[in-house]
């Protein structure tokens, strides 16, 4: 009794942010520092009146600002999984959605965790949770995709087992080695712990990441694995560039994204730099960057102009235009801008990572087999010695039977893992 | 010329701050981005008038602040292999030795980088750089430790290339697998970059490590490796447990180090939380903190107390005296904690890590399988009941004869590393 009385007691407290942070000293300095991880308040649960089965989708959120490519992904394979279920749920975990989110989903009811709800799509609200409980039935299932919703999923089975006599069964939509997203601590060590090779469905963004999961001795029994594909928005831009083939301009584009650590931002300005001063031919080339830059920034020997966030016409008629693509990647996640300009006959400076080497993808890819400026500003080098050699003639396009080219759908892996569940 | 001259322009703007800091936007927020790696601020050569083979040990500092396990390490390795070369220097790299320090290093001379000095052993402070440059001979060798200790030495080898046509050799001194101290990014791959296994000797602190960067594809052609020792302040306390074997006291020791990720402070505190709400012997026991706790932390169900940093005689008391200890390490290298507790009849509760399972190393360590609270929180229950069933007597101590309590000497392997050099 003491235990539950107190487990309460503590979740209150942790969810009034009375849980203490400790005071510490390192090299005389004091300190103060976290004693929780924040990703992991608990999600408690309830049983519920609801039989049948249910597909749950843990998410973050579905709002605009926090929709990015793998929320949407995430969304894409719900709505294939739809159709083998009576009834499914969104459950938000760290933001209430808005109404603009809201009516992204007109088929489905928003529902209060106080209520236990029989519409058969829900979308619930679940980041303030102070107090409250979700409704659960023996038959909920879960799909999850960053790993403190996993975390979070993986709990709610566990009370599925405890208060049904089955634990609930969980699809791990994986999406990147999010361990590497910290360095090693708490963080790294919970979202490694997430992955359950012998009790979870595994769904792998890219056999390049499975494989990679396989390296490091998580080899699920159950994996399904889906490719990446080209964004339909660019299709039209392609086929017009095969259609009518121009030499292209002395422009460079490079991905740069400084708010996301593996990117690799200082390593990309670092080479630019080096290439800048080593190579005469930079004088002649304009570098430009698309990603997140709003300002032009001076790299010394030139000026990297920003494009800041291109819409996709903008962003395709750059990949229709230009020469050379550099776009770093720290994780076995392709990433989607190398493939992109790849595929439109850029010439694409990259790096190598584990088991990840985009060469393999396309000739027109370079990855550089090791991590220093000199190395990528040599392989930059090499690639405008080889356009202006060729006058700027671009040497290939994708090939129209590539599979980054096919359509994608969920459905086929949507019908396997359905029956799993 | 253009790119000498451009070049030198850049590491003065660079030396004096002026290169520029990024402006971006992400989810429609400004921020402000780094554009270089701080770490690899460039060491500039000039040729040496010294003949003959030098080694050059690079360390970030020697000042008392920073004198921590690693640096004291590559000292003794150091000390060990001055013997087999007639010079030597130790070159700061990120702060000047202070008055403390060099009464350390005695036998030493304190020499300014633009001297080039004939002493045989020598201090070259180089932290302050800006302009400057450090005299380099066609046989300096390098040994180094920190990543960016061998990103430095690295360059000035390939300098020697240059200038002498022969390049440097260089003495890895490998103590962690340094690119997980980041997340996944410039500084992470620009550590891994400093991994050179074709060329580098590489000295491993302990095979495990060895053998993880074996299991990363990092299989050195050259590679030596020692084990952990027990610290000789603590061989004394050891033999009198030994003597005169007493029971326990109820008293739990865990090393709580906020400051260093790796040591998983947060998940700690989840797991001690967890503990203490399920096992409703937690009221008996006391919890104490050995590392960097300062001020006592309230858990919930029972206070943390903290005893700060201890010396040795005081921490050799507590193992002596207490019945378990907890010591997380997110990594492959064991750390010395549970090593420690073990040898002195502890029980230990520690984590696992890709190739390291610290049972292998004693039967009175427990590894847990899984990071989450709930597995370690379960593993200190059964510790906490074990130790209660046989009223607070201790299974064994280790072993006379185990190579943890054997002495170190880093002599041979000196004497082997040398003859490559």
């Amino acid at each position: 009794m003491r235990s539950v009385l107190s487990g309460i007691a503590y979740r209150v407290a942790r969810a009034l942010g009375l849980t203490s942070s400790a005071t510490a000293t390192r090299n005389g300095a004091m300190i103060q520092a976290a004693t929780t991880v924040a990703e992991t308040t608990p999600c408690n649960a309830r049983p519920s009146d609801w039989l049948g089965r249910r597909l749950n989708l843990l998410l973050p959120s579905i709002n605009a600002r926090h929709y990015f490519g793998g929320i949407h992904t995430a969304v894409q394979l719900y709505r294939a999984l739809e159709k083998h279920f009576p009834a499914t749920r969104i459950v938000l975990v760290d933001s209430a959605p808005d109404a603009a989110a809201l009516e992204r989903f007109g088929d489905h009811t928003l529902v209060d965790c106080a209520a236990d709800s029989t519409a058969n799509h829900q979308i619930v609200p679940f980041n303030d949770r102070y107090g409250r409980t979700l409704p659960v039935g023996a038959e909920d299932c879960w799909l999850t995709t960053a790993w403190w919703t996993t975390y979070s999923a993986q709990r709610l089975a566990a009370w599925q087992q405890q208060q049904f006599g089955v634990a609930g069964r969980l699809i791990n939509l994986i999406q990147d080695f999010e361990p590497g997203f910290y360095p090693w601590s708490s963080q790294s060590a919970l979202a490694l712990g997430t992955y359950r090779p012998d009790q979870d469905v595994a769904v792998f963004n890219t056999g390049l990441l499975a494989d990679y999961f396989e390296l490091q001795g998580l080899a699920y029994q159950r994996r399904f694995v889906f490719e990446p594909t080209l964004n339909d928005g660019l299709r039209q831009a392609l086929a017009d560039v095969r259609a009518n083939p121009q030499p292209r301009q002395r422009r460079m584009v490079v991905y740069a994204r400084p708010s996301t650590p593996r990117n690799a931002f200082e390593l990309l300005c670092e080479a630019l730099r080096e290439w800048g001063w080593s190579d005469p031919a930079s004088a002649r080339w304009e570098v430009v960057a698309a990603g997140e830059l709003t300002a032009d920034l001076d790299l010394g020997p030139f000026t990297l102009r920003a494009l800041g966030k291109l819409d996709l016409p903008a962003y395709a008629q750059l990949l229709a235009t230009s020469a050379i693509g550099v776009s770093l990647m720290i994780s076995p996640h392709p990433s989607y801008p190398p493939l992109e300009m790849a595929a439109f006959g850029m010439g694409v400076v990259t790096n190598r990572f584990a088991n990840k080497d985009l060469a393999e993808f396309s000739p027109n890819i370079h990855s550089a087999d090791q991590f220093s400026p000199e190395v990528i500003a040599a392989a930059i080098a090499r690639e405008v010695a080889a356009w202006e050699g060729r006058q700027m003639q671009h040497t290939s396009l994708m090939a129209t039977d590539h599979a980054f080219l096919a359509e994608r759908s969920f459905d086929e892996i949507a019908g396997q893992v359905a029956v799993l569940q």
